[in-house]
């Protein structure tokens, strides 16, 4: 997500207000809208930079999906054309043999009017996007997907929970994950302030509910962890500054601080960050914050890997189940773009 | 001084280079450029935001020289004609009867082709510039003056350290002072971690040096901590996440931070700070950096008024002499504008 055709984000004297239409067609156990779940037929696109894409990169590697839904992975930078497979040898998807995302959009939809976004699940039968509804798509993966995920694969959405998941991952979206975006593309001073003082306050409250779980929901990981890591993850290295969400670092924030170490240490979560691809995508793209488009050096990461202090709640982190594997090497993320690679800054 | 007459700040491809000529005019004991100390001929015109201006305020202040050189003060926010009295009644100075600080220019050099910077020293009887020498300015404050300076005042500039002060400066001025403008100003991403190393390198050396004395030169205050002081307090207010000097936060350095927080506290140091008008300058002025004009509400200050741990160090911070009085009230930062008295964020 987070691109939108005209290359601009933020409009004069206006809140940031996301286009939240999304193909939202599904891939179900029962085919309802045609497309049925089958290992190998369909490909998830995304973007490593991208918070939205990153929740389905997350849930895939959580679910042990990867063997059954291949994964193409757009490049950081791009222009108003969108998400581009700049990454690959010869600039193309090596499976839908693309350039560009938009060409698998427009497959779908001669000329799809809408943003070009990720995560995107493509049918490879015919190289069209089937679905970029990103809040859906994770849904899928942990409740359609069951007879396809890895054997001790989580519960990310336990049925007795779902309405209090709903009910958070809702609230989450519009102050926080999407909190951050309308502090950062408020055209004006006035809605800036709103935007901000709406985050803070939905921070505080985490800052708050984290003191009293190791997770969102309790002693496992859900959803709503997979949903809040991306923004967190993202918040002193992008945030923070691009985004002026400035009060203060969020490891200044110590339930919430911990609680993203903890995550971050934790297999499925930290080894699908790369920070250097963060940096660049927003950086590079938004140039109506960041006109000149340098990126920033910092911050130092290594805070990172410090202990953090979440064992002190009951834990039954993967549930019944347990931890992924590690990351299949053709996924792996550039060393040199993590805190345990990274070159002194 | 940091405004160009062009409004431009970032060229691109091409590192930031200060233009370092200056009208070198002095005002001395023996009149040797034509202008003696006189008491009540001179007005000081400053704007709170600049870090070169807030030098000669703090020096003024430290030496107890109000009385006799007066002081202008040009808003934080200007257009390309420069800093301009918008916030004296009529929006025109009350001595020098002028709206822009660059009439008092065009009165000493018409169509003066440089930048027109603070501070400045203006002569109040033809109303003309006589120097924007900002580094002989402070030198000569305390070593021109002296026989106008207040009873106690504090010897800034002790004869026997002179060439160790002023190398210090003229290192601290390149790496540190101008270094976050290196930083922050950089035409190329190669330009800008150039700078950015430099810079972190250069903090990382006085930090170590501060671990072995309360200020830079010793047990007592000098005019290398008048210099240091205006670009620590403006770090991670402004340099941090504006300028891109964002390995780390100030406050999480011990001994740069503590250093700060016992300087903030000190008489003519904090209460000369307006962290309002130095948010405004960076980010309304220089719009090719923050092109939205928007100006962040952060960070939290509060941190800034807890204690410091440099009583640990042999101490005689005013020398031979006593601590300036309060503030006059004519000149009394609006407490709205400091962590004493800011609202919640």
């Amino acid at each position: 997500m987070s691109s939108e055709e005209s290359g601009s984000y933020v409009h004069e004297g206006e809140a940031f207000d996301r286009d939240m239409r999304y193909i939202d067609t599904r891939i179900t156990r029962d085919a309802r809208d045609g497309y049925g779940v089958e290992p190998g037929r369909y490909r998830l696109i995304v973007a490593r930079a991208c918070p939205w894409a990153h929740r389905a990169v997350i849930s895939r590697r959580l679910l042990g999906l990867e063997d059954v839904i291949s994964m193409g992975i757009a490049g950081p930078v791009h222009d108003w054309r969108s998400w581009s497979f700049d990454l690959d040898p010869g600039g193309r998807d090596p499976v839908l043999g693309i350039e560009r995302l938009r060409e698998a959009y427009f497959r779908r939809v001669p000329d799809y009017p809408r943003g070009i976004t990720v995560p995107a699940m493509v049918d490879t039968r015919d190289g069209a996007v089937v679905t970029n509804d990103f809040q859906q798509m994770t849904l899928d993966f942990a409740t359609e997907w069951t007879a396809f995920q890895r054997e001790g694969a989580p519960d990310l959405y336990p049925a007795g929970r779902r309405e209090e998941i709903d009910e958070l991952n809702r609230w989450m979206l519009h102050h926080v994950n999407n909190g951050v975006y309308r502090t950062g593309f408020a055209g004006s001073q006035a809605e800036y302030e709103k935007a901000y003082r709406d985050l803070w306050e939905s921070l505080d409250v985490l800052e708050e509910r984290l003191g009293r779980s190791r997770y969102l929901m309790g002693p496992s990981i859900t959803e709503a962890d997979v949903r809040l890591f991306p923004t967190l993850i993202r918040f002193d290295v992008v945030y923070f500054a691009h985004f002026k969400a400035n009060r203060q670092p969020l490891f200044t924030l110590p339930n919430l601080w911990n609680y993203t170490k903890d995550l971050f240490a934790t297999p499925g979560f930290g080894d699908t960050v790369d920070f250097q691809q963060i940096k660049e995508h927003y950086y590079v793209v938004q140039t109506d914050v960041n006109p000149t488009r340098i990126v920033p050096l910092g911050p130092d990461l290594s805070g990172l890997l410090e202990p953090h202090d979440r064992d002190r709640f009951e834990s039954a982190t993967w549930g019944a189940g347990t931890a992924p594997g590690p990351v299949a090497a053709a996924e792996r993320v550039d060393p040199a773009h993590t805190p345990w690679g990274a070159a002194s800054l």
